[in-house]
C-alpha cells in the first residue's frame, strides 16, 4: 500500500524539527567537548533513521481537525509539530531502551545502539566489557531522547501535560508486563490484550488523538470538544483502528514468545500435534524452517483467517466512530487513510 | 557531623510527598493489574530506601531565602517540596540506571534493582536470562522515575523549565562521559573536572540551588533575583561547595578506576613504584589489601593533604559567595550548615 499524502506532510515537517533539535544539541555540546556530542550523534542516528511518524500525524489531524479556523491552523502549527516531535523522540526512546531488553542487533535498517557501542569499545581496544559498556551507553541515549521529548512538549497547559505523563507511564507499564509475561509465560488472551492496549493502541493511537486534540484552542474553550463523550470516541476509534491486537508474528517475535491474540487463539484451536509445534515458541535458537512450520499452524488453527475478519471488523468500527467527531472534513479524511494504512501495513 | 536540622526538617516533607505519589500510582495500577502496579513498587523501595535529600534541602532553602514574606513561603511551600521530590524522583532514576552500568549489587544498604529481580527469575523458575532480565525491569523502574520525576516539576514556569531540561541534560552527558572515560583511560584533570562538574556540582548543587530560586515568586519579579549575576553567585556557591571534586576513592571506585582529582594528583606526583601500584586502579578484581595500598600512596604522595586544604579553600570561598546573597538570614544559615555537611559528610 503506498503511504498516504496526509502522513509524508507531517513527517517532512516533523522531521524537520528533530533535525533541528539534534543539531542545536550537537553543536551546544561539540563546544564544550566533543565527548559529549557522540551522544547526541548517537540519538540522532536513531531518530533520523526511519519510522513511519505515525504517531505525529495522529496528533498533527486530530488537532487540524479541531481547529476552529485557518488562522488557528496558521498560529499553532508551530506546536503542533513540535508535539510531533516529541513523540518521534519519546518513540526512539523507548525502541533504545527496548533493543537492550530484546537484545536486538538491527533496528530500522541499522545497527541498535548498544550492539555499535559495545563493538566500538572492542574496535577501540578499551577496557571494560563489550555488552555492559554497550547497554550502559544505550541507556543513556535513550534516556537523552526522553528528555528531548519532555522538552519538546513542555508549555502546552494541564491537559496536554496529563495526556503526556499518563502515556508515557503506560508505556513502561506496558514494556514491563510484556517483559514479565513472556519470561513468567503468561500466555493468556487477557494478558496479550493488556501489553496491547498499554503499548500500541493507547500510546499510538489513542493518546496521540486526544493529545492532539487538546492542543488545539478551540478544545478548551468549546464545550463539544472538551467533555468526556469526544474522549470516549477519540479512544474507540484509537483502540479499534489499532492493528496490534492482531499483529502476524514474525520470527523474532516467535523467538521472544510474546503473547499476542493470533498465537492464543492458535493454542487454543490446536490438535496435539499442532500444540507440540506451537509450544517451540520462546525457544532462542529457533530456525527458519521451524518458524516457517509455526506460522503454517497458525494458517490451519484458523487463527489467521479469525485474524482477517477481525481486522476488516475493527476497521469498520473504527471508520464509524471517526464519523461520530465533529472534525473538519479535510482531517477526517487523513484520518481515515491513516486508519487503511495503519491496518495494511502489518498484514 | 550530625545531621542538621535545616536538612531534617525539608526531607521529613520531602519524604511525605514521595511516599504520597508512590500510593498513588501504587493503588491506580494495582486495580487494573497487579502485575503492574510491581513496577511502582520497585520504584517505591529504591526511592524510599534513603538518601540525604541534599538536592531537596538546597531546592528548599534557595526558595526560602528569596521569598519576599512569610505569606509566600505559606503558600508556595507544596509546590516546593513537589519541586524537591522531583529531584529526589530523578535521583532514583539515575542511581538506578547507573547501578546497571556499573554492575553495582547494592545501594543504601538494599539490593539494587536489576540485581533483585535478575534473582526474581531464577527464584521463580521463569524462562529468560536474569542478567537481562534483570536490568530490563531495572531501565523501566528508571525510567518510570523520570516520569514521575517529569510530573512533578509541571508546570512551574519557562525559567524552572529550562533549568530543569538542562541539568537533566547534564546528568546524562556527564554519566556518559564517566563511562567513556574510564573505557578509554582518559585520566586528564580536564575530563575529571568536566565530569565532576556536570554529575555532581551542577547536578546536585548549582542547578537546584537556582531552580529553588527561580520557584520563588520574588524571582521572576524584582530585578535583583532575576539578574544573570545572581545565578553567578549561586553557581559560585554550588561549585565551590561541591566535595565531588575532591572524594576520597573507596574500593569501587578504584575497582572501576574513574578519575578523580585526587587520583590524577596522586599520578603526577608518584614514583615509579608508587605508579605501580597506581596502575592496579580500573582492575576489577582489586583486593582489599591493593585497594589498601593505593590509599596508602593517595596518603605518601601528598594527594590527600593537598585535597584537605582544598577543601578548607572550597569551602571558604562558598561561604564568601553565600554571603553576596541576598537571601534571609535563616536560609544564609540553613545554606551554610548544608555545606558544612557536605564537606564533612565524605571527609
Amino acid at each position: 500500500m503506498t503511504v498516504p499524502g496526509q502522513l509524508l506532510t507531517v513527517a517532512e515537517k516533523v522531521d524537520a524539527r528533530v533535525v533541528a533539535v539534534i543539531d542545536d544539541q550537537r553543536n551546544r555540546w561539540n563546544e564544550v567537548d566533543p565527548r559529549l556530542a557522540e551522544l547526541v550523534e548517537e540519538l540522532g542516528r536513531m531518530v533520523a533513521s526511519g519510522g513511519k511518524r505515525l504517531r505525529s500525524a495522529f496528533v498533527y489531524w486530530a488537532w487540524h481537525g479541531c481547529c476552529l479556523d485557518e488562522d488557528e491552523q496558521q498560529q499553532d502549527e508551530a506546536a503542533t509539530i513540535d508535539a510531533g516531535a516529541a513523540f518521534e523522540f519519546l518513540q526512539t526512546f523507548a525502541l533504545i531502551h527496548d533493543d537492550i531488553m530484546d537484545d536486538s542487533a538491527y533496528r530500522r535498517g541499522t545497527t541498535t545502539v548498544h550492539v555499535a557501542n559495545g563493538q566500538r569499545l572492542t574496535d577501540n581496544g578499551w577496557s571494560g566489557e563489550p555488552r555492559r559498556y554497550g547497554e550502559g551507553v544505550a541507556i543513556l541515549v535513550g534516556d537523552l531522547g526522553h528528555v528531548l521529548a519532555d522538552q519538546l512538549m513542555a508549555g502546552r497547559g494541564e491537559r496536554v501535560r496529563r495526556l503526556w505523563d499518563d502515556l508515557r507511564i503506560e508505556l513502561n507499564l506496558g514494556q514491563y508486563l510484556d517483559l514479565r509475561a513472556a519470561a513468567a509465560g503468561e500466555f493468556d488472551r487477557e494478558t496479550a490484550q493488556r501489553v496491547v492496549t498499554f503499548k500500541t493502541a493507547l500510546y499510538t493511537v489513542v493518546r496521540p488523538l486526544q493529545l492532539g486534540a487538546c492542543l488545539s484552542r478551540s478544545a478548551g474553550t468549546a464545550g463539544a470538544w472538551s467533555d468526556a463523550h469526544y474522549h470516549d470516541v477519540l479512544q474507540r476509534f484509537g483502540l479499534t483502528g489499532d492493528n496490534g491486537l492482531i499483529g502476524k508474528p514474525v520470527g523474532d517475535d516467535l523467538r521472544e514468545g510474546k503473547p499476542t491474540e493470533m498465537l492464543i487463539h492458535a493454542v487454543e484451536q490446536a490438535s496435539p500435534a499442532q500444540r507440540l509445534v506451537l509450544d517451540q515458541i520462546g525457544a532462542r535458537d529457533l530456525t527458519p524452517e521451524q518458524a516457517e512450520r509455526i506460522v503454517a499452524v497458525f494458517h490451519e488453527t484458523g487463527a489467521v483467517a479469525v485474524n482477517e475478519n477481525r481486522i476488516e471488523q475493527l476497521l469498520a468500527e473504527s471508520k464509524a466512530a471517526l464519523s461520530d467527531l465533529p472534525l473538519h472534513t479535510e482531517a477526517k479524511t487523513a484520518l481515515e487513510a491513516l486508519a487503511d494504512y495503519v491496518v495494511a501495513r502489518d498484514r
